[in-house]
């Protein structure tokens, strides 16, 4: 069911790479999962970690330094892949869409009908696969990711908050029906009918009635990507209106790099484990 | 004379990476440099790591995990190349030989003799540039290093007392004239004098009078090389017979790679800081 591609001991737990073959993508699917050391039969809270355009779970697991805190912490870590991969899978030679630019959607356009449903690998397939291979306590999930991550972490957290006690992101798409890249990718998996798109648009689940207690954002204001395809002001926007208490902290010189993610992950994975109790 | 690849903020403070023309390897050379903010016009201790064998700069740089433990140090974190590259520069299809595998010495055989100076440029020509160009107080100088990059921060630290106050090392290789990597590396570089070599082997150098206050290594015990190419066991008998002070870490089920050094170099960034005051 699951094939172990590495584990190795870092910093008092387990990092261990994986593979499965996923149903919900109809291929080959890799992931990482961080467990620190604890207790026979304990049960330790989860962080899912969702990575943006061109990632593998390996961008994280490599530069993420967020396995000290996991252990002090006593937090499962996971990282995904963003899409389905292969030589039978579609593809553009565009870094925005197709492979490694999932994001978080189950397409209904062809070609990519047929392998991107990545909607239902992060929300359903990989969670049953991490509570069955892993000692997670599944009563204790949060969500974090990066850019395009970020988006799949705020959009699947609203949509699932009796699941996720605890959603944070990092530099997130918050508005993918407003702005280029989100446009271009919800267009080409989902096709043209805006009301569509508004499940896959954290603003717009906002708008349109989605509550959790609190949000953590954290966004560098040298992100290059800042003004055009980020854009924090709609989330605060949003949030404001809708009651959510929003902590958007912009981080004067940081940039859209894991140099960016890697600061501050600590500090989410804390704002989690608060949460995740 | 330097050339800024790029630079990015991160934990708080300034992760730059480098190239400039050196006159050591007749080559350009890439580095990385790590500056915490600091008061105007301070200078703060120079932490340098050595990497091994196929790394970069690059490889710690991205998978060190150091930069929080630097920014509350108040260390600069320096992270050289392992040898010259280029077209124009030797080589074998060989990991542990030729590009990537300097060893940290000045060979003498040709056709490596022509660029492969790594002890002038490490020892002389680096040092002077981040004296010129970076806020360095290089009367506070400590040394690290990886596997061939242990080597050589045990091997220049060892020969340069005054100048490095503080040396530790991770999976270092102890003796390389013991070894079969450091047999190939020396003799391919140096030729077959074995008196040469002593001054480009930790455990001959000490037998042969350098002396140190003491020294910091940690080795994972699940590390593949541990028993024919690292030998730490070589290294305890010779600080023991010389009343060096070594604290030798074994650290239960961690291996050679960077889940293991970025575990501990946090601890050996503290250890340098007390010693640099």
């Amino acid at each position: 069911m699951m094939e172990t591609i590495s584990t190795a001991r870092a910093h008092n737990g387990v990092q261990g790479v994986y593979r499965h073959a996923s149903s919900a993508t109809g291929t080959p699917m890799a992931f990482s999962v961080f467990v620190p050391d604890h207790a026979p039969g304990a049960r330790l809270p989860v962080v899912w970690y969702l990575s943006g355009l061109t990632c593998t779970h390996a961008n994280v697991t490599d530069k993420g330094e967020f396995r000290a805190a996991c252990a002090e912490l006593g937090l499962i870590f996971v990282a995904p892949d963003t899409s389905p991969r292969g030589e039978g899978v579609a593809d553009v030679p565009e870094y925005d869409f197709g492979q490694g630019a999932g994001f978080y959607v189950d397409a209904t356009e062809a070609p990519w009908s047929a392998h991107f449903r990545m909607r239902s690998y992060i929300e359903q397939e990989l969670p049953a696969l991490i509570a069955a291979e892993f000692p997670a306590d599944t009563a204790r999930q949060g969500i974090t990711g990066h850019s395009m991550g970020g988006h799949g972490a705020l959009t699947i957290g609203l949509r699932n908050p009796d699941r996720f006690r605890s959603i944070s992101a990092f530099a997130p798409i918050v508005a993918p029906s407003q702005v280029p890249w989100g446009r271009k990718a919800l267009g080409g998996y989902l096709g043209d009918d805006l009301a569509v798109w508004r499940a896959h648009d954290a603003v717009a689940l906002i708008e349109d009635g989605a509550r959790v207690g609190d949000l953590l954002v954290d966004q560098g204001d040298a992100d290059q990507f800042l003004g055009e395809q980020l854009r924090p002001d709609l989330l605060e926007t949003a949030c404001r209106e809708a009651g959510i208490a929003l902590t958007l902290r912009m981080q004067p010189g940081y940039d859209h790099s894991y140099y960016f993610v890697s600061t501050f992950l600590a500090d989410h994975l804390r704002w989690h484990a608060e949460r995740l109790g």
